[in-house]
C-alpha cells in the first residue's frame, strides 16, 4: 500500500501544499492558493495607511490557505489522508507573529485590529533598520561574539530588530504580546497544538546558538532596559533540531485542515534550507542556489567557520549533524523584472507579440547571441541593497560602459552577469574563509527556467551546475522530513539522508563551463570584484551619500 | 529700399538657408534641405562596406542642398537675389575633403569613386583615433608647446589625426590630394572661386596659431617622414580672420545657386562659433551653451590663457579682436534620443499617445514634478565620450542609484542632470585657469524647447540663462558676417559688434536659479567630480579596459 507525505510552502503571496509518494519522491499533485490580503505595504485592511518600507501580512491568510491548499493537492492526487503519514512545512523568514499565550494573533483582538504592529512582520519588512543599526553598534561595542557568525551584522529583516521595533513604536503591543515568534512556529503549533520553535529560524534569524543560546539578558538590557528579559518573557529557550517530529495532527486541525488526526509533522523549517535534500544534496561541500526574486545560498560544512558576510551558520540549521552556512543575494529575478517593467522599448514588446513569445524570452533569445565582455557594461547587482558578503541595505545599483550603441539586451544581460558575480563572489568568500565548495546546485524557478542564465553562471563560476529535478523543491524538501518524523515503522525514513536518496535528485541537464567564456569572465570579475569594494566598503559612500538625501528631500 | 543678407548653415544632415533683413536681424523665411546621402556610416553609395567608427559624407549633398536651400529661401521670402548684399555660412568642423587643385573633391574622380578615403570625412568620424594617439604621444615626447592650448590633447576628430589615417590606410589617396581642406572652405571656393581658409577651424581644428603658425615641419615629420611637408604641399600657410570678406559671388555660382554675382561672401565659419553675435554677445565673459546632440560652449576672453581640457583658444577665432574659447559636451541631446529609442517602456508610449503628447515630453512632464537628489540617481554623462574636460572618447556612461523603485522620468532626469554637471565642470575649469564667465547664454532645440532642461541647468550652475531670439542662431550668425563683409557702404556694417547690436538678441524668458535646488545640486556635484576624476583621470580605468575587451571580442 504507498504511503504519502505532504510538504507545504509557505510563500511571499501563496501557499502550496505537495503530496508526494513517499516511496520514489514521485510528485502526485499540487495546489496553491494564494493570500487574499497578499503583501500589506500600503494599507491595513482597515485602510490605515503604512508607511515606508513596511510589509505586512494576515495569519488568517495562512490558516485559509492552507486548508484549501491541502484539500485541494490530496482531491488532485487521489489521495485519501488516511494514506498520509507525515508532513513538513517550510516558510519564509523571519517572518514574525506576536500572539496571546494561547497562540491567538494579537491582530484578531479587536483592540490591535487597527495596529500595525499588530500584524504579522513579513521577512521583507524593512522598517525596523533603525533598530538594526543601533543593534549592530550595541553588539560591537560588547564584543558580542555572536555578531561573527552572521558575517559581522545582523539585519533588519530578522527577529530582534522587528521586536524591538514594535516595543519602541507601540509598547501597548509588545506589553500585550506573550509571544513573538516565527510565524512557521506558529503554523506547526495550529497543527500540533506544541509551541516547537525550530532551531533554522532560531539559528538563523534570531541569534540563537545550539552551545552559547541566545544573546544574554545584559545585551538585551544594553539595547534596552524593558528588553532584559525578553527571552523568557516573549521567547522559548527550548529549540528543536530541523528534522525532528514537533507532534501529531491533532483532531481539530485534522478537521479545520482536511487531514487525519496522529499523522506526524516535522518542526518547521524555511524554504531555502529545506530544498538542499529535495536535490539529493545531503553533505558537505555542495552549494545549492535557491533562485528566485532573490538568491538564497545554503550548503553544510563539518566545521563552524566565521565567514565574513555570511548569513549565518547554524548548528543543525539545514541537515542535522551538520553546521548549516547560509548566504543570500537580495535582488536577482526582481533585477530582471525591474529591468521588464521599466526598461524595455515599446518595439521589443511588439517583437514579442508578433513572435509569440513573452518578454523575457525575447530579451533572452537577443542576449544569448552576445559574448562575454561583447556588450562593454558592467553592473553592480545592488538594486535592493548586498545581502552577503556586504551585509547592506543602502547600498544602491550601479551600471558603466553605456554609449550610444547600448541595446536593450546587452543591459539586460548585464544585470544577469552581475548577478552571476555576486554569486562568484559569495562562493569565493566561502572558501576562503574555510568552508570548501565543490559542487554546485540550482532550484526555483529561474534555474528551471532560463538556460542562457544559468549557463553564464556557470562560466561566471567556472564550476558545473547541476539543476533540481523538481520544480518545487522547497514544498518537496519539507514532504521528505515529513517522512522522516513518520518513521521507517510508519513506511518513512529513519533519516534525512535516506529519504534524500530515494525522493531526491537532479535533472539530467547539467551546465558546464565554457573556458573562453570563462576566461573572459574572469577579467570582468577582477572589474567587478574592485568596484564592489570601491563602492562598498567605504572608500566611496556615495551610495549612501546619495540615499541619505533622498530621504531628506 | 531694404536689404538682405543670407545665412546658410551646414549641419549633419542639412543645410539652411535663412533670409534676413539687414536693418533689424528679421528673419523673413528659412528653407532646409536634407543631404541625400545623409551620413554614411555604413556603407559607400557603391555598397562598399565600412568598418566601425567611420562617418562620411558627399560633396555633391552640399552643393545640391546648397542650391536647394537659397532658392527655396529666398522664394518663400520673396525675395529677389538682387537685393541680397551679403552671404555667410557655418559648417561642422572638422570635417575634411580632400581634392585636386582645382577643387575637384577626390571622390568624383571615377578611380576613387570605391575608395571610401576620397569621400568627406565627417566631425564624427572616430576612425582616426589610433593616430590622435600617436600624434599626442609623440607632441607631448617633444614637449610641443600647441598641445596645452587644445587643453593637452589632439581629438581624433580634428584635421591632422584625419590626414594621417588617410595617408596610412589610403597612401594613393593622399598621394592625389593636392589639398586636405575644411569643406566649409571648400564651399566659400565654390561660391567665391578664392581658396580662403578660416582663422576659426585652422586654429580650432588645424593647431595653427596667429603667431606661431602650424607645428613644424620637424613634427610633421616625427609623426611620418612622408607629412614632413604636408602644410606647404596639401595645405596653405594664408589663413584669413573670421569676420573678413573672402570674395564675392562669381557669376557661375549665381547662376548654380541662385545668387546674383557680385554678392559679398564672408570667410567660412563653424556652426557654434558664428552663433556667439546671434545672441548679441560681442564681448568678453559670456558663455554661450550651443544645445543640441551635442553642446558646444563658445566664449570670448582678452587674454590667452591655457585651459586643461578645453576644445581650444584662438585669436581671432569667434569674434575679430578677442581670444575665442571653445569646450564641448560630444553627448547631450543623443543620451536623451537614446535613452527615449532603448529604455522607454511601452506603458509610458500608452500614456504619451493617450494625453497627444510625445514621449519626450511625457517624460518631461514626470520629470519635472521631482526635486533635485529626489530619485538618489547619478551619472556620468559619458555615453559618446567626454569632450571637455577630460578630452576622452574612451570614456563611456555610468549610472548609479538604482533600486527596485527607480522609474523612467527618474533616470531620465538622472542623465539631464549629468550634462548639467558636465557643463558646470566645463564652467568650473575656465574660470580656475583665469577665464572669467559672468554670464550664461543658450541657444539650439534644447534651448528652445525643454523649460525643465533649462532650469535644471541653472539650479545645478548657479548661473541665470538667457535664451537666443532666434531658432536658428548659425544662421542667423552667419548672415550677420555677411552684412559685415558687405560694408556699411552697400547697406551692412562696419564690424560685428555693429551687427550683434542691430540683429541679434535673446528672448525675454530667464531661467533663474532656485537656491534650495542649487543647495542640494551642489552636494550632488560634489560626488560627480569625486567620480568624473575617479573614472575619468586614471584611478580607475575599467571603462577603458572594459572598450579594449569589447573589441578583441
Amino acid at each position: 500500500m504507498p504511503k504519502y507525505t505532504i510538504g507545504i510552502d509557505f510563500g511571499s503571496l501563496s501557499a502550496r501544499a505537495l503530496v508526494v509518494d513517499v516511496a520514489d519522491g514521485r510528485e502526485l499533485a499540487s495546489h496553491v492558493c494564494a493570500y487574499p490580503h497578499a503583501v500589506m505595504d500600503e494599507r491595513l485592511p482597515s485602510g490605515k495607511k503604512l508607511k515606508p518600507d513596511w510589509a505586512l501580512q494576515h495569519p488568517q491568510d495562512y490558516l485559509d490557505c492552507m486548508a484549501g491548499a491541502i484539500r485541494g493537492a490530496l482531491q488532485k492526487a487521489g489521495v485519501s489522508a488516511a494514506d498520509v503519514i507525515g508532513l513538513g512545512i517550510d516558510f519564509t523568514a523571519c517572518t514574525m507573529i506576536a500572539t496571546k499565550a494561547d497562540g491567538t494573533p494579537l491582530c484578531f483582538l479587536p483592540e490591535f485590529e487597527d495596529n500595525p504592529h499588530a500584524y504579522i512582520k513579513l521577512w521583507k519588512h524593512h522598517a525596523a533598520q533603525d533598530q538594526a543599526n543601533r543593534l549592530n553598534a550595541v553588539a560591537q561595542q560588547r564584543g558580542e561574539a555572536f555578531l561573527a557568525r552572521y558575517g559581522g551584522k545582523i539585519s533588519s529583516e530578522w527577529l530582534f530588530p522587528k521586536i524591538w521595533q514594535t516595543l519602541e513604536e507601540a509598547p501597548e503591543v509588545y506589553d500585550a504580546a506573550d509571544r513573538f515568534m516565527e510565524t512557521a512556529d506558529w503554523i506547526i503549533w495550529q497543527l500540533t497544538g506544541n509551541e516547537r520553535r525550530n532551531s533554522c529560524t532560531a539559528g538563523y534569524k534570531a541569534m540563537w546558538h545550539m552551545r552559547d543560546g541566545y544573546p544574554s539578558d545584559a545585551f538585551f538590557k544594553a539595547l534596552d532596559p524593558r528588553l532584559e528579559h525578553v527571552v523568557d518573557e516573549k521567547l522559548s529557550r527550548a529549540i528543536y533540531p530541523i528534522g525532528s517530529k514537533a507532534g501529531e495532527v491533532t483532531a481539530q486541525a485534522a478537521e479545520r485542515f482536511g487531514l487525519r488526526p496522529g499523522i506526524a509533522v516535522a518542526v518547521a523549517n524555511v524554504d531555502a534550507h529545506v530544498s538542499l535534500p529535495a536535490v539529493g544534496v545531503t553533505d558537505a561541500g555542495k552549494l545549492l542556489m535557491i533562485m528566485g526574486t532573490s538568491t538564497c545560498h545554503i550548503l553544510v560544512g563539518t566545521q563552524e567557520k566565521l565567514v565574513p558576510g555570511m548569513c549565518g551558520v547554524v548548528q543543525d540549521g539545514v541537515l542535522p549533524g551538520f553546521l548549516g552556512y547560509e548566504a543570500g543575494q537580495s535582488c536577482v529575478g526582481d533585477h530582471f523584472d525591474w529591468f521588464v517593467s521599466n526598461c524595455v522599448p515599446e518595439s521589443y514588446e511588439l517583437q514579442a507579440r508578433e513572435k509569440g513569445v513573452n518578454i523575457h524570452q525575447l530579451l533572452t533569445e537577443k542576449a544569448a547571441q552576445l559574448k562575454a565582455g561583447e556588450s562593454g557594461l558592467l553592473a553592480l547587482d545592488w538594486w535592493n541593497g548586498n545581502r552577503s558578503v556586504l551585509v547592506d541595505v543602502d547600498l544602491t545599483g550601479m551600471m558603466l560602459g553605456m554609449t550610444l550603441l547600448t541595446r536593450s539586451e546587452e543591459i539586460y544581460r548585464a544585470l544577469i552577469e552581475a548577478t552571476a558575480f555576486g554569486t562568484r563572489k559569495i562562493i569565493e568568500n566561502f572558501i576562503a574563509n574555510g568552508v570548501p565548495i565543490d559542487a554546485l546546485y540550482a532550484c526555483g524557478g529561474i534555474a528551471e527556467k532560463n538556460a542562457m542564465l544559468m549557463q553564464i553562471y556557470a562560466d561566471v563560476t567556472g564550476y558545473e551546475i547541476k539543476i533540481a529535478r523538481s520544480a518545487q523543491s522547497p514544498a518537496l524538501g519539507s514532504a521528505m522530513f515529513g517522512a522522516v518524523v513518520a518513521g521507517s515503522e510508519n513506511g518513512g525514513y529513519d533519516t534525512i539522508a535516506q529519504a534524500a536518496a530515494a525522493m531526491g535528485g537532479v535533472k539530467e541537464t547539467v551546465y558546464r563551463p565554457n573556458s573562453q567564456e570563462h576566461a573572459v569572465y574572469n577579467q570582468l570579475y577582477a572589474e567587478y570584484e574592485r568596484l564592489h569594494d570601491y563602492f562598498g566598503r567605504g572608500e566611496n559612500d556615495v551610495m549612501k551619500r546619495l540615499k541619505q538625501l533622498r530621504k531628506s528631500n
